[in-house]
C-alpha cells in the first residue's frame, strides 16, 4: 500500500509530538518533513524537542532536519499542531501552495467554509473542500480542522441524542487536563491542591463548536443544529482526559433505554483509527474516570457513564475523551483517514 | 465571661479534630469532654488520635481521656462530628438526657423538626425547637444541624438570589476535596491523576437540603423553597475546599450589578465565628480557586467568583468553601454561637 | 507450544490484578484459576475485583469462580501476590502439595534455602530448590521469590558494578510510589501535597536483600555478598515507579566509562518477558523520570541516570524500576520464565 | 519603637510576595518601597504582580508604585529577592549607595568577604561586613546574605553535631518543593506523577554553603568547616517545604540521647521572627512531613525526625524546613533582625 508522505508543522509541540508517536506503524502514513518555529530551525528533531511523552523520541525521525513553517515541504499532506497566533497564516500558504491541511489548530474551525470533523458525526462536511477553494483560492491544496479537545467529550454521545430525539439546550461544566495546555502550560504552582476555574478562550469555543459539527450540509453550506450550550471550564490536576459534567434537553421524550441504545450503536468507522465503540456507555457508578478510562480504543473512543433522567432537564451524565488523542492529534489523524478513504488525497 | 463546657462526640475524626483545632482560643467555649468509639475509649487523645492537622494537638486536650459516646458527657453542650450510622441513636440520646446537641452529621437534616442551619440565612429556623422537643419528648434537650458541605459553597450566593429575585431551578456541579470523605477517606490511588464521577450519596443530599435551608418558617414547620435543584457530583485532588458551577434560573429579571449587590450585601453576624463579609464576590477571571481562597475569613466566607449571564438559565458563577470549616466543624461552632446569642443555652 | 496453567494466589489485591493483566496474550502461560480471601470465594472474578488498571477487567477471567486460598487448585503453577500475613502458611501448603510456587511475597525471601532471583543476576541460585526440598518435605513442589519492589530499581545496576569491581557499601534514598502500598493502601489525606518519610518494615528489607541476590551459590548455601547497605525509605506522589538515589563504594578503582560500560553491558536473558536491554544509561540530565521511563521494556527495564562520581563514596547515580512490573508481577512471571527455561517446571 | 523603613527588590516575584506578606504587622520593619523589573515599573503593586499567596495583596502595599531597580530607593534598608543573574550588579550598587543590603540570592553567598547567616549559628560571620566594605568601597553600605533553601532542612541539625561531636561528611538526597523553583517554575506537566532527578545548579550549592556555614571567623576571615558534602537534589509534587534525607559521620562517638539533646538544647535567639525551637526533634515514626511540619515557629522551626544510628555512617535522620520561609524570605528578615540587635543598621 503506497504510503502519504507527511509534514508536521509545530512538530516540537504537544500536538506535535503525539503525532509523531500516534503515526509510528500507521499502515497509511510516514512522515517525511517536521517543521518548527525559528529556534528549532536547523537542528536535528532530538536536539530541538523537549521530549514529554514516554520512552524515548523515534528513532526514524530523530535525525531528521527541522524545517521552517512555510511551503514547500516535501510531503503530500501537512498535520498542523501550531497555536492559533502562527497557524492562520502559515495553514493558508501551505493550503495556497496545494497541500491538504489537517490540522488542530482553533483558527479556522468556525469560518464557514471551512469542515470542523468527527469523522463518526459529520463526514459529510467534506462537501464544504471544493467551496471553500473556490472562494480562498487554494487550487488544489485545502483545510479541513477537528473541534476543541472539550468538545471531543460530549459532543458524540450528543450527536446520538441528536439524531434520535433532538436536542434543545445542553449545560456543560467541564474539567480539563493540564496536558490540554501544551507545554511548559499550567504552573506546577497554579494546579497543585487546586482546580482553576477559568481557562482562557475556552467557554466561548465550547459554546459554538457543536452546533457547527452536528450541523446539517445543504450542499452550500453548514447550517448549524440550533440548541443551545452553556459552558463553564475547569483546569483540574489531571495528566491526560477532558471530564465533563452534562445535562441534555431532548427535543422529544426518550427512555433512558433508548438513550443507551442511541449512544451504545453510534456507528464507528472503518478506519485505522477508528476505535472499535465510538461511544462506550459505562453502568458502574464510578465511571468514566480519566485515569483508567482515557485510553479506551487507543484513546480514541469517547466514554459515558453516569447517564441518569435529570430532574430539571431530560438527561444527565459525564462524558470523557483522551484530550491529546480524540481531542488533538488523533482526531487530526482520523481526519486525513478520512479524506484518503473519500479519495480527497 | 462564662465559658461553656464542650463534649466533642467522634473527637478523634476529620470532623472532630477541626472542632478541637478550632476551639483553640475560643472566647466561648471551652473542651471539657472528648467521646470517640470503643477503640478509643480510655485512652488519652494524644493515643487514640491520629492527628492530621498542622502542628500538634493542642496541650488542653491531647491528656484528656477519651469517653464512650453516650450520656452523660461533664459538658453544658455536645458537638458531634459522628458518622451518620451511629450518629442517628447516640445525638438523641444526648438530647434526651438534655443536652443541647449541635451536629455536623446528615442523619437529622431533612427531618421536619429539625433545623438545618446556615445561621446567616435562616436563624429563625430555630423556632421548630420546642416542636422538636415537644414531638420527641427531648424534655430541655435539642438537636440543631448544618448543611453537607457541598451545599455551604452555593447556598448562601443562592439564598442572596432568592431573597431579592426569587429562585426557579439551579443547576450545580460540584469539584469536592477529598478531605470531605474523611480519613483515611479517598485512597491515594484512586484520585492521583484523576476525577471520581460519584461521591456515594451526596448527589441526593445537595439537590433537597438547600430548598429547606431557604424555606420559610410558619411558626409550625419550615415551608420549603420550591425551586429545583439539579447536582452532580465530583471528587477532584484538593486538599481542602469544595468549588461548585453554578447556573440559576431566577424568578424575576435583574441586571448583573443588582446580582452582584444582592450578593455582597447579603448581611453577616456578629457571632465570633462569622466572617467580616459572608459571600465575596472577586472579579479576577481566574477567581476563586480552592488553594487561594479557602482560608478567607478563617475559612468560614463564601467566595464567589466568574459570575457573569448565562445563556440558558439567567445567571452562572463559581461558588467555593472551605469543605471541613464552613462546610463542617465551623458551621457547627457558628450554629452554637447564635444558640447562644438566642439564649437557647 | 504447551501452555501451563496458572493459579493465582491474591488474584483480585494490585499484584494479583497485574498477573492478570500481563499474562493477557502470554506464550507459555494462560490463568486457570483464581484464588483469594474469604469474602472473595465463590464470586466470578469480576463481582470480587475491584479492578484498579486501566481499560476492563479481560474477558478471560472475568466470569472464572474465585476460589479459596488452598491446595488443590486446578492448575500446574502458583504464582502468589498474597501479602504477608497469609502467604507463609499457604505457600508452604501449595509447596507441599506439589506445586511450584512463585510469589512476590515477603515472607520466605530471607530464608536460607528459598531463592530470592533476579534472574539476570542470579539464576544460579535456583540451585537451593532440591536443598529446600529435602529440608521442607516439599516433594516436587517448591517455592521461589522475587525481592523487596525497591531492591529492584538499584540491584541491577549494583549487580553490574559488584561483578566487574565490586562493591563495599551503599547508601540509598528512595522515593517510592503509592501503588507499591496496594489498595486502597495510602490515604489521599496523607500524601497530597506531601512526603511520607517512613514505609514500615521497609528499610530493613532494602538493607538486607540486595546482599543475598548478589550473593554466590556455593552448591550448598548462598553465601552473601558482605557490603552493607543503608536505606532511608520515603513514599511520594506517584502511582508507578520507585526512584532511589545511590551512592556506591567500590572495592577497586574504575573510571566513569567503565562504570557506564558495565551497566550497559550487563547481559538481559532471552526469556519472553526479558526486555532488550536489563540496564538502560540514560545521558540527558534530567532523567530517569518515573512517569517518562518506568514503562521501558514493558516496565522490566531498569533505568539509570545521572551518573558521576561522588565526592563521599565512588559514585552516585539515580535508580528506576516500575514497582508493580519489575518490582512485583513482572518479576514473578519471569522467574516463572525461567523456571521453565531450566527444565524445572 | 522606630520603625525601619524597608525597601524590596524583586518584590513581585515569589520570594518579593513572601517578604510583603512576613512584614505585615512586623514591629521594627515597615514596607517603604518595592523595585521590579521594567515591565512592572510604573504600575502600581497590585497591578503589577500575579499575586499567589493565600488571601488578597495586603492594603498597606497594594496601591505602591513599582520602582526601578535601581538606587535610590525612599528606604532604610534592602531586602532581595532578586534572581541571580541581575542581583550581582544590582546588589552591589545598593551597596555602594550605602544601604544595608539584605538578599536571598545566591550570588554572592560563597565570596570570602559576604556573611552567609544563618542567625541562630554563626552570626559572629557580622565581622566581615568592616572587611567587605573595606574591600569593595562600599562605605556604610554592605551585603549580608543568607543560605540556598536546601541547606536549612540540614545545616542547623547538622550545626548541633558539629559544634559538639564534629562532623567528618554529610550524605544528603534532598526533595525540594516546587515553590523552590518561584513562578511559573515548575510546569505541572513535569512533576504530576513524577519526580524530577535534577535541579539545575543545585548539588554543588548544597555541596559547599554548609561548611562556610559552619566555618569559624578568625577576625580576618571565614575558615571553612573540613567536611565533605554530597548531594543529590530532587524535586517532589509538594507546593512548600524541603524534606532532606541525611547521614552523617562524627569526628567523636556520641550516643543518640546525646545527639539527640544537643539538636533540641541547640540554642534560638531573641529576634521577632525567631522561633520558640530553632530544632525540633519528633518521635513519631511518621515526621516529618512538609504538609504537617512546615509551619512550625510560623515557618521558622527547623524539624528533625527518624534519627538512628546509620549502619554506614554514625547517624540519619530527616530534616525539613519550609523553604520560602525559614530558606528564603524569612532567612532574609532575620538577618535584618539580627543586623538591628546588633547595631548594625
Amino acid at each position: 500500500m503506497k504510503k502519504y508522505r507527511v509534514g508536521i508543522l509545530g512538530a516540537t509541540g504537544t500536538v506535535g509530538q503525539r503525532f509523531v508517536q500516534l503515526l509510528q506503524g500507521h499502515p497509511q502514513f510516514e512522515i517525511a518533513a517536521l517543521a518548527a518555529s525559528e529556534r528549532s530551525v536547523g537542528k536535528t528533531y532530538a536536539e530541538a524537542c523537549a521530549w514529554k511523552l514516554t520512552g524515548d523520541i523515534p528513532e526514524n525521525v530523530s535525525g531528521l532536519e527541522v524545517q521552517p513553517i512555510e511551503p514547500p515541504l516535501d510531503c503530500d499532506i501537512v498535520f498542523s499542531g501550531l497555536p492559533s497566533k502562527v497557524a492562520r497564516e502559515a495553514e493558508a500558504a501551505f493550503a495556497r501552495a496545494g497541500y491538504p491541511v489537517v490540522t488542530n489548530s482553533s483558527c479556522y474551525r468556525m469560518d464557514e467554509d471551512i469542515p470542523l470533523l468527527i469523522p463518526e458525526i459529520n463526514a459529510d462536511h467534506l462537501g464544504l473542500i471544493p467551496i471553500q477553494q473556490e472562494k480562498r483560492g487554494f487550487g488544489t491544496g485545502f483545510i479541513v480542522t477537528n473541534p476543541n479537545c472539550a468538545i471531543c467529550s460530549f459532543a458524540p454521545p450528543l450527536a446520538a441524542l441528536h439524531r434520535k430525539f433532538g436536542v434543545e439546550a445542553v449545560m456543560v461544566t467541564t474539567m480539563q487536563s493540564i496536558s490540554g495546555a501544551g507545554y511548559p502550560g499550567v504552573s506546577a504552582m497554579d494546579i497543585a491542591d487546586n482546580v482553576l476555574p477559568y481557562i482562557a478562550g475556552e467557554e466561548p469555543k465550547v459554546e459554538t463548536e457543536a452546533q457547527k459539527i452536528l450541523g446539517s450540509f445543504t450542499g452550500q453550506a453548514v447550517e448549524k443544529a440550533d440548541f443551545v450550550v452553556s459552558a463553564q471550564c475547569f483546569r483540574v490536576d489531571v495528566i491526560d482526559g477532558h471530564t465533563v459534567s452534562v445535562r441534555v434537553k431532548l427535543a422529544k421524550p426518550s427512555t433512558l433505554e433508548d438513550v443507551i441504545e442511541a449512544m451504545r450503536e453510534f456507528p464507528t468507522l472503518d478506519l485505522y483509527s477508528s476505535p472499535e465503540h465510538f461511544i462506550e456507555v459505562l453502568e458502574e457508578p464510578s465511571r468514566p474516570q480519566p485515569r483508567l478510562d482515557r485510553d479506551r480504543g487507543n484513546g480514541m473512543t469517547v466514554t459515558v457513564g453516569r447517564l441518569f433522567p435529570d430532574n430539571i432537564f431530560d438527561y444527565r451524565f459525564v462524558g470523557l475523551s483522551h484530550n491529546t488523542v480524540r481531542g488533538a492529534a488523533g482526531a487530526t489523524i482520523l481526519n486525513a483517514e478520512l479524506l484518503i478513504s473519500k479519495g480527497l488525497i
